[in-house]
């Protein structure tokens, strides 16, 4: 009976241990893609520190999370179609489920109920009950030409919908999910060549599409759909001898900031400055490479942008109000990703070659800490659960 | 022995059933002032319930909340010049000090580790150890007239900073804390008559003072402090026939959107716009009566304004796009504050005379839910953790 009760003392006890190491906010919390080993670290942001791993995530080389409303729960998004809903408080996978045949996206609606995956293959949009994982509806990509179209460029924006882009149909759609049953697709016809990624404003106003197949990018007014795509910074590319383009930057990396987008110009050296009132271009900022995230830091003062390899050891920081490089830093190879703090103090930057993450002081451009993480890519801190189209 | 183990067993899963309704995530979690029984309600906004309260906090007919950077912790700001801090994982005070003799206002820094108060006697400000709540620093706040003044408008900015008003000296003075040990302050001095309230814009860049001694605003560039305080709308109020004011509007309460501002008049049926590029008024929206806050919906779509005794029974709403008032609501005498749900899709609302709080879709504007909250005034959801100046 002593035995019995030594033992129940100790469970008690690890039981005990286990729920105070849980209890805890999670606004300060994250987790990084180790895009090697299909696992994350789950982090924290006030003392820097990795407080769990969860492995078994399948092929993470080009993942993203969203996160659920209350931030506990984050839904990653696999290259292999893999759907993962993690628990940061636990460090626990709760669900996997294999969704589509390559995913490279999602989103998560504005009530935070619906979790929407886009596919290349089947070439659509799944959404999932975001508590149960449990598909609840399917829009497949069959475009104006009859043929199922690879999904980019999803994001999840204000009145409960989605938006994205098809890229061989050269459409964009906006699926509106107030009623799950019998999802409302209002469709743009005739958008541009190959849309290639899309974005939209942190308002949730203008979804942008990157166009792979011809100059400039296709605008949609959101407030204003009526009117219909628009096609923006034409001349961007037009009549210049192109570069070769070893990696597509990304559209979510877009900085909004003063007025102002900060756009990675597709395959040059430099930084696009967008008139965000006429959306007509306003300047070009050379820099060191070829761009692939443009990120601004959350008070607008700053761009911080990272480059495509055979240069990616190198992060740049460009001061909005000069519009100059201010800074170059020089992590190392294979610097993947960064994200900010949410009020913006510091920074976190993935460098996968190193297989560690950084942390800079965004003033001092100091680095305060550095993390051991398995070839480390995409960053996603909690507080994206509370922005519009991340 | 077998009573003992009973006991244990009970203990047990008392502890665990505890503990189990802690573990969640705080992201999508609040709390609401009651402000005649100096209590607070914990609520949370996916399933619109009370999760629990607080009680004993003194005198907060007119408080105010922060968050700390993980969510998990509110501090709250009295009128008697308490500061408490509160864990609403567990819906419990942590700990309270009476900081000051009449506080109107507190704000947490970028880093998270420092909690200001401004206090209206002793004039100044005191800062304490976000943690701890020990005093670490203490401003007094002695203008050029050699007197202690009250202190308004207490904001936190980038780069470790706070920034407040004096109302007696018409100062505005700017306090870097990146040595707590010794806190720079910059003055700037006869910047208006009597400033009785201040706010930042959502960046953090522009720092604006309310005048209740003259006509215009006074306006600090953040980014360009060497240029000094600039009046703007000077004409507002000249030369017209002053209306009485019942109720001083909130200026936290400005709506930033879509490049302009929308600001509770102050005694008068209008909302101003102004240009926030140019800071000159671009604008006058009439509504139903003295306005007191004027909130911008996360998208910046739309602007929700209350109103001051006694027609504070109303609600309006205006979209942004038309610059007109699209809606009326009435859900009672005494609607004191307005809170939107991070991404917007629905607003909880004050309705101290009816001891309610009403939840309502901001789309379609129906009345989702209605919550007993015992006189509730301010409405403060974890979400502003991540906000600069709020």
């Amino acid at each position: 009976m002593k035995h019995t009760l030594t033992t129940i003392l100790l469970v008690l006890s690890f039981l005990l241990t286990g729920c105070g190491a849980s209890l805890r906010g999670v606004g300060d919390m994250g987790l990084v893609i180790e895009r090697a080993s299909g696992s994350i670290k789950v982090v924290e942001t006030t003392n820097k520190t990795i407080l769990g791993s969860v492995k078994g995530l399948g092929d993470l080389s080009h993942a993203s999370a969203v996160y659920s409303r209350d931030g506990r729960y984050a839904y990653l998004f696999g290259r292999d179609g893999g759907l993962s809903k993690i628990d940061i408080l636990t460090s626990t996978l709760v669900k996997r489920v294999i969704q589509g045949g390559n995913s490279i996206g999602g989103a998560i609606s504005q009530d935070g109920r619906l979790v929407a995956v886009s596919n290349y293959s089947p070439g659509g949009v799944r959404v999932f009950d975001a508590t149960t994982l449990e598909l609840v509806a399917d829009i497949p990509a069959v475009g104006e030409d009859g043929e199922l179209s690879k999904v980019v460029g999803l994001v999840d924006v204000p009145g409960q919908k989605f938006v994205f882009s098809l890229f061989d149909a050269g459409e964009i759609w906006i699926a509106d999910m107030s009623n799950v049953a019998a999802p409302k697709i209002t469709k743009f016809k005739e958008i541009g060549e190959k849309p290639y990624d899309g974005l939209v404003t942190p308002d949730g106003r203008f979804y942008i599409a990157g166009l792979f197949g011809e100059d400039g990018l296709a605008l949609l007014d959101l407030w204003n759909t009526e009117k219909g795509v628009k096609k923006i910074l034409t001349n961007y590319g037009k009549g210049e001898k192109k570069l070769p383009v070893y990696k597509m930057p990304h559209l979510e990396g877009w900085a909004i900031a003063g007025g102002m987008a900060f756009l990675p110009a597709v395959g040059r050296h430099e930084i696009l400055v967008v008139d965000t009132n006429t959306w007509e271009e306003k300047g070009r900022i050379p820099v060191h490479s070829q761009p692939v995230f443009a990120m601004g830091r959350p008070d607008g003062r700053q761009v911080w942008v990272n480059f495509a390899f055979p240069k990616n050891d190198t992060l740049q920081i460009i001061d909005v109000q000069t519009l100059q490089v201010v800074k170059t830093l020089k992590p190392g190879n294979g610097v993947m990703h960064m994200e900010f703090t949410p009020r913006g103090e510091h920074v976190w930057v993935s460098v996968r070659d190193l297989d560690r993450v950084e942390v800079y002081n965004t003033d001092s451009f100091e680095r305060l800490s550095a993390l051991t993480v398995e070839k480390p890519s995409g960053i996603f801190f909690t507080s994206r659960a509370h922005k519009i189209g991340l």
